[in-house]
């Protein structure tokens, strides 16, 4: 699973890996998906302290959730990889899968908008993604490696799935590295997206927003044109059923199903949509 | 007042600073006083985190004490010395006071016990001062310079007051530095220092243990002999009234009265005794 860092910012001089946390925590059952972020029943204390000392705490870590920053900055600072401690805090806490951090340099999205230039989580937290986007760019991508792990699994993939996600600001960097977008075209592995954009608005977050400061237009056929050089197969959300054509006529084939996820089960059924249709059984 | 930092000690890549702390938490009013270290209240939630990562977790690290550290480490890396911290810190808890780290250099208090050199938090917590002591030394001391504003604390008191601390390892680090035991010496200020030890035992730690591994009989009057070089005036509790006069031809005046402090009326007592022996009206 390869995982975007575009979006890692230090808070308080630790390394917050927002979207491999959110990773770890999901697969280890951590995750608080009522929020959609941070550990579940995680306490606060810490971050009420750091206020009485001054900081500002706009970006809302929990007690247990610090304790993952500390120990990555800490692991990070004696001389590992993010790969490394990531694979770490993975294992230690029984998530289950190998999460590769899409590279172990240093790549951040930097947000233009009306009111300034910000990080990505000062765009999304700080500012609740409201004021206007005018561009996106990943500070530190042109010299950015994939990891050696990132090009493996790349390589020796049966099939990549690309899931709902961003596809500006998660899927993009990761698409930004070096190589990356050239060995998802030469590869022999199907490729299957899912589309994070249902009915022309995201489910979450400034996807729509984001694509249109791009030029891109903010729908399902929209997301298949930013990855059409590569991708085999797209799933579209039922609602969408009408876009298939547009997304056909890029070379990509397209199927619909419920892609909505509000349970556990929709994700089980989507998962299990997109084995289907690659043709893998588990 | 001038704090120890010898005890200091790097957590989970964080500066923990024990004497500073526990001076900052008791005048601010947040200590936990029944423990005897941390904040009153404090919830360990980002330790057991830590400990699920892995980590070695015997020195217990509550979530708001951690905060602190977190902050203190991040001004240092960027560039803050201890003692503007220390009064950041200080200022922003509301501890009244200020508060001066003895130094801005590092000073580590290294024991040498039967089963191995170990830093002063490993004897004193991970092994509970239950191995033996057979010596004690502050490493980097001779480098190590007491601060500009340590030394002007020291030049223009009226008075000083030794606290019942533990005369090697909490005193002996300041006295150590460059120059503070001759400021001391020469000082015009009346000096005054309280015994830790009662009826020839530490109230707390391993101050009696510690003394008779350097030599020194584990007594009120052993202290006195310690500081005998400075000190004008001893304050022994009321239990060693027969070591007056030992004390008293050490050149030093001795006072008993009732040391132990089991309660915040106890140590306004105390506090108010050693005043009135000063000559100093509050």
């Amino acid at each position: 699973m390869v995982v975007n860092t575009a979006d890692d910012e230090e808070f308080f001089g630790l390394h917050v890996s927002p979207d491999i946390d959110t990773v770890v925590y999901s697969l280890a059952g951590l995750a608080d998906d009522l929020k959609g972020w941070g550990v579940a029943g995680d306490t606060f204390h810490a971050l009420g302290m750091l206020e009485r000392l001054g900081c500002e705490t706009w970006f809302k870590l929990g007690d247990r959730d610090l304790a993952v920053h500390i120990y990555r900055t800490m692991r990070l600072r004696s001389g590992a990889t993010l790969t490394q401690v990531t694979r770490e805090i993975a294992a230690r806490l029984n998530a289950g899968w190998d999460i590769l951090p899409m590279t172990d340099d240093r790549v951040r999205t930097v947000v233009e908008t009306p009111v300034g230039t910000m990080s990505f989580q000062e765009y999304f937290v700080k500012h609740q993604y409201k004021v206007g986007v005018r561009s996106v760019r990943f500070e530190g991508v042109e010299r950015a490696e994939p990891t050696p792990q990132v090009v493996e699994a790349l390589k020796t993939a049966e099939a990549v799935i690309i899931c709902p996600s961003n596809p500006v600001v998660s899927i993009g960097p990761i698409l930004s590295l070096k190589n990356v977008r050239k060995l998802l075209r030469e590869s022999e592995a199907t490729i299957l997206g899912v589309s994070p954009i249902v009915g022309g608005k995201a489910l979450r977050g400034p996807a729509a927003e984001m694509m249109k400061a791009l030029g891109v237009e903010p729908t399902a056929a929209g997301v298949a044109s930013m990855y059409s050089d590569f991708m085999d197969i797209f799933v579209l959300d039922e609602a969408d059923e009408s876009l298939k054509g547009e997304v056909e006529a890029l070379g990509v084939k397209a199927y619909t199903t419920k892609t909505v996820m509000s349970s556990f089960g929709d994700r089980v059924a989507l998962a299990g949509f997109c084995l289907k249709v690659l043709g893998i059984r588990v």
